[in-house]
């Protein structure tokens, strides 16, 4: 299958004397299978033509960490803190792997029609269903056709262990899985699913040091490095978190983690909002990526990463829209918006700032080089898969024209994908995504649910007091 | 002209134990005029009846600042505090009264469809033309029929007096309108323009203490005093404006201006980012609204403003989107939803945060009360203004059904508004504004306006050393 979209507008580093750079040019792309094959001005055309005159061509982004099951409960739960808020999304669980299936479809929906072409799904397993759980969203993102790195959310350790002080207590129960339960699980998983070149990837994704073992952190590694495979994990998100890696391991998480090895170019983590200097190096030094959340960071009062901090340092950064139930939506653009204006506040050094340009390179190539892809997605280079979103910039959420891409970043574009392709495959055309049947989605969606009466979470009523005694708040 | 909304969702008080607000129930609406005439469950229907089965009736909201004619500068000026982003804002400002039009009915659309019934619009005048600027205005809005709030602009220092230490310099030109001339186009404009029962309202709006003279302040009030009209100026939205003020008055603003008898309950008061605990207890003593505008302090770096204090010491509290080149939108449901869970981060103790209920009433009804008339729209009040809006509950980014309003809220709806009414006229219907041409004003917008090539502000490059010495940065 051969195509060529022609007359795009496309991002050329062209800018003013301070390095503010808004040139653009019109260009023409050849794909050839999944790969773009030339970038050019008057290229022949080879097979389809795609006028995307008055639209502009970017890279596709990465939603680069989210936990799509979630989508069953946004918008339902309370302003809580993570811990808090936690125990209300374990209590009202979706429990039928259809719904895993439905609202990966959701999730990728949503991804695709705000710029994104892969989708890192830290995927909340339903309890003694693991593995149905698994195929459920393999198969909504191979039907949806979007990247999907697919990271089962594993841990070892019972919840409860995740409070700094009950951590060591002896009252906690049994943890419902095993540590060689669990790597067994992914061993199973890659074995069944792990097809990169099909866009499906499957992930090493331990929840993060609250809930997970030495061991597993080590299993985990030794399985990534066998096949490959990127790691994932949830990374001081909150405070609580930071004073429980004190408490659990004498020293930082990050630190931590260093020692046993599973921070490597092949590690993306979600949050890292209270590492200090020390930590940040490390990050630098071994190739670790961040995954910038900046709306679920906020939603739960986790704090505002230190995101210029890691920028000067080196660090990769990328965004993540985090689950539908902390954010409460997919719309990465939003994501990209508030996580690059949100830091203009910590620092009056305004040429710290990110500019619009500088969001959409974090968005794709961050997000590609987090996965450590960044030779086969995240730009428009020829010889790459053809992962690329089309936007019209006739819309009026993106007139009058101006710097395009400080309309896509900066303002709040909506319904401004028109076609989007995945290794090469077109996913949306006409501003719909065109592999599903998203109105039997939504017509799903809406029989499967209520709009809810009041509700009582045990769990979060089991933890309250505990939680507000370690945060030093009134009892 | 009378109507009934059938069977709407509309909310109830009914929480759970620790007072987070779920309950719904479905109601009918019978409209009389321009008034809600009778809200309740069986109501026999009068006139046409409008089907809201699957949909969320709430008041509609104010967008209580922002500058139109921004909106031809959205997406294009760097990441810049706002000082130097406002040298950049004037030095390419647009000078053309039908852009003015246009970016006025630009604003109003943006405003409708995320839930916004009225607008405040502290509009920036163009030298020369200053009546012509304002007249452009009201006809859009007359258009649209938005209730507006025209807030013209006004100062009578010169640019440059805004920087602190400068501000007494000799070297500054005259100001381009003597305090008696801007007072004269008021009162001019009020004689010409204010009509409250036509949703059309003349305000009362120096720029801020930064670059009006006392007697402007105090002209200004007895102008408003003498014609009930509403107050309205932008208040230490910057540390440097703080820093000015102390330089000025030798106290803080908020002293001065309570001094100066511009606060009252008629008075609202953009940004108020860098307030401390006494003034805040002044304005909760005059009864004067903070209009909070968090993109806008995001994008410019201005800080984030101490929302939860307010709410603690009973400020009144409104959303603004501000111009649409500092946001770089109109999307009011965006402005409250940031607006609510950035503040999440100020303060550890949770039972101080914004739930989606209160966002919306912030949203609605605070902003009535900012323009003092709570009485008149701003809640489903039977008697007040049939300024209403109609959600779709079935468009797929408020899917699964969960809570709506925090589906509306903490999520990100797209396309959600299907209907909206203004003083009892339908403005939005099937999800499209309904009284001008919209491709229309796409086509205007888009002719009158290029993808931009690298600018230069020679206004920017003359202020920057001296903001860098300001504020202590590195020259």
């Amino acid at each position: 299958m051969s195509y060529s979209i022609q007359t795009a507008l496309i991002p050329t580093p062209q800018g003013d004397e301070t390095g503010y750079e808004t040139g653009y040019k019109t260009a023409d792309l050849q794909i050839q299978q999944d790969k773009i094959a030339a970038i050019g001005s008057g290229l022949p055309p080879v097979g389809c033509c795609i006028d995307a005159r008055d639209k502009l061509l970017l890279p596709g982004f990465v939603n680069a960490h989210t936990h799509s099951s979630e989508m069953w409960q946004r918008g339902l739960i309370p302003p809580l803190p993570l811990e808090l808020w936690l125990a209300e999304l374990y209590d009202f669980a979706p429990l039928d792997p259809e719904q895993i299936y439905l609202s990966a479809l959701g999730t990728a929906v949503e991804t695709l029609l705000s710029g994104g072409t892969t989708v890192v799904d830290h995927l909340v397993l339903i309890p003694g269903r693991e593995a149905e759980t698994i195929a459920a969203a393999v198969r909504a993102y191979r039907e949806v056709g979007i990247r999907a790195y697919v990271a089962p959310l594993v841990q070892d350790e019972p919840f409860g262990a995740n409070l700094p002080a009950l951590s060591k207590s002896e009252d906690l129960p049994a943890p419902a899985m095993s540590t060689a339960a669990v790597l067994d699980l992914l061993q199973d998983a890659v074995q069944r699913f792990h097809d990169p070149a099909a866009g499906i990837n499957i992930v090493v994704a331990p929840t993060g040091i609250q809930l997970c073992s030495d061991p597993l952190f080590e299993g985990g590694a030794a399985l990534s490095d066998a096949h490959h495979l990127c790691r994932h994990m949830h990374l001081l998100e909150t405070k609580a978190q930071k004073i429980l890696s004190q408490e659990k391991y004498g020293c930082s998480a990050v630190a931590h983690l260093k020692r046993l090895g599973f921070l490597n170019q092949r590690t993306s983590l979600a949050h890292c909002v209270w590492l200090d200097d020390p930590d940040i190096q490390i990050l630098a030094e071994t190739g670790a990526t961040v995954v910038h959340n900046p709306l679920s960071n906020l939603r739960l009062g986790s704090g505002i990463a230190p995101v210029l901090k890691y920028r000067r340092a080196g660090v990769n950064l990328a965004f993540g829209c985090d689950g539908s139930a902390s954010n409460d939506s997919q719309d990465l653009l939003e994501a990209i918006k508030i996580g690059s204006i949100l830091h203009n506040t910590t620092d009056f050094e305004y040429r710290h700032w990110i500019t619009p340009r500088e969001s959409v390179e974090m968005a794709a190539l961050g997000g590609a080089t987090g996965l450590n892809a960044a030779d086969q997605f995240g730009s428009l280079t020829v010889g790459k898969q053809a992962d690329l979103v089309l936007y019209d910039l006739t819309n009026l959420s993106l007139l009058p024209r101006t710097d395009p891409i400080g309309l896509l970043v900066l303002g709040r574009p909506t319904q401004a994908v028109d076609s989007a392709w995945v290794n090469g495959r077109q996913v949306v055309a006409q501003g719909q995504v065109c592999t599903i049947d998203v109105p039997q989605l939504r017509q799903e969606l809406f029989e499967r649910s209520a709009w809810q009466n009041p509700r009582q979470s045990s769990m979060r009523q089991a933890m309250e007091a505990r939680y507000r005694e370690v945060m030093g708040l009134e009892v």
